[in-house]
């Protein structure tokens, strides 16, 4: 194993990402050290039992000589949490993030981030549907995107900074990019904020069909709407924050979304059978790209992947 | 293995499902004998090569002395279909389809069925996104869900005949339930036209996006949209012919969830984070259900499917 890039890191939030940190710095390396501190004393006493590394008992002691610190809270607080410990952090640490949401990220953390400290703000595309710090394990980042959105800093230090967290990065298995933060905001509101508003939205749908059973939408989810419940059980206090931070990027994108599907709706109703079959056929022109790229090897289910279980008989 | 229900089957359309139940029943029994025609030269030329069973040259041949006929045709043909073989059929013989929508089905069906054969409407939750006779295999009907939509007919020789359908997907290894058809329609509505829909609409929104490269949505796709093409990716004329014989149920769903997305949309533009919050939570509840009742056990990726694949470094 190369050097580690950091002598400590200090992981504030403990839910799955940052839970998932710390189980792969214990795997791949990166620190010596590894301390950790979440705002609910619930979650650090469990925390202590399951996660590796040292729980603090305050955010300033746990970020207390670590040169590098990673906020893995929801982006809401972002804020909030880089003022409790401006003045802990250690001159010429690092602060980044893992916010789905770096525009917003970056304003809020750069407010209250003093200048002794090299702000970097980062988003791995990296998680599960899971969320506490029971769900972290090691390889979650293992061939993912990991995009970080670095500041217009031009010195040397800054520089080594954004080196060092690259590299981090790529120990603990991700792809690192950098890019624009409100490019970032743009492409993940098509990629990722609208899906999971979509999937929010269709399970919220269904719970209120008065002509259906919750018992027969549960039966019969295989059909397809059991994967958008895959994606609508993500932690609700993230994607609140996720929507609300990202605002103007979602609300286009959920426009053009809408408008494109009243178009498909008007074209149900009128019967107009070519439009419907020109709009599914290149679909398929996306996801062959996507199979090209090597990014997915699964198959849809509509029922297969339950083979194992067998628990309605 | 005990008897097999029917001496001889006949498939029309030998897509996914045709060659699955063609494999299916030379894997687990159920006839002894399995005919099967194509209105494609091409199709029926490859499912020579690759489908267990004698590939006829005309669909009347193919149900000329069939016990048990079962349309896999996209929804829309059901009727041309029935007319073509009408006569063909045996005295006796069951006919059925695999449609996913089925009130128009039966009606199509209906039309064009002689009295001498006893129609009994099917559709199987299951399938994948690949299409044609390549795309079938044995084990696809495995513990999946299949529903009969049987008519009214009181006799012993129709419930015999419902009875011996019922034993013959059961073998195939799926679970039976009988339902009325245009209870089907509504459930499957919002639980497998939607989901279909909105997925297709997605990868077409994201197809436009000007202020977002093709290449950035397939490279991030793990964030959740890949997921959408998943299942955007099934046959585009097996799903335009479901929306527009099933659009009745489709155009009340879609309304519904269309008011449920602007009230999302309005939310997110006044920062009702309250409100997003409780209807993020809820979505848990459906997907606890499902997981309890053991029909899912397949996890989220958000990149961790592609594990296996390395393509991009």
């Amino acid at each position: 194993m190369t050097d580690p890039e950091f002598k400590h890191v200090a992981i504030i939030g403990i839910g799955l990402l940052g839970s998932s940190i710390a189980h792969a710095v214990t795997a791949y390396g990166g620190a010596e050290r590894v301390t950790m501190w979440d705002s609910s004393n619930d979650v650090r006493t469990r925390a202590a039992r399951v996660v590796p590394g040292d729980v603090a008992e305050t955010a300033q002691a746990a970020v207390a000589g670590a040169d590098c610190v990673i906020l893995c809270t929801p982006v809401g607080v972002l804020k909030e949490v880089t003022g409790q410990i401006a003045t802990a952090m250690a001159d010429g640490a690092i602060l980044t993030d893992v916010g789905s949401v770096k525009a917003k990220a970056a304003a809020d953390m750069g407010a209250a981030c003093p200048s002794h400290v090299h702000l970097v703000p980062g988003h791995p595309i990296a998680g599960t549907e899971k969320s506490g710090p029971e769900a972290g394990f090691a390889s979650l980042f293992q061939d993912t995107w990991h995009i970080l959105t670095p500041g217009s800093d031009a010195s040397d230090d800054y520089k080594s900074a954004l080196e060092r967290l690259t590299a981090f990065w790529i120990r603990l298995g991700a792809k690192v990019e950098t890019m624009d933060a409100n490019r970032h905001d743009r492409v993940l509101a098509i990629t990722s904020h609208l899906p999971h508003l979509i999937a929010y939205n269709i399970v919220s749908t269904a719970y209120d069909m008065e002509s259906v059973e919750q018992g027969e939408v549960v039966k019969y989810s295989a059909g397809g709407f059991r994967d958008f419940t895959r994606i609508a059980a993500s932690d609700p206090t993230m994607w609140r924050d996720v929507f609300l931070t990202n605002k103007d990027a979602v609300l286009e994108t959920l426009g053009r979304f809408s408008e494109d599907l009243a178009a498909l709706q008007r074209a149900i109703r009128w019967g107009d059978g070519d439009m419907l079959m020109k709009e599914f056929s290149r679909a398929r022109g996306i996801r062959k790209a996507i199979i090209d790229a090597g990014l997915d090897t699964a198959e849809a289910d509509f029922g297969r992947r339950q083979l194992d279980s067998d628990q309605d008989e």
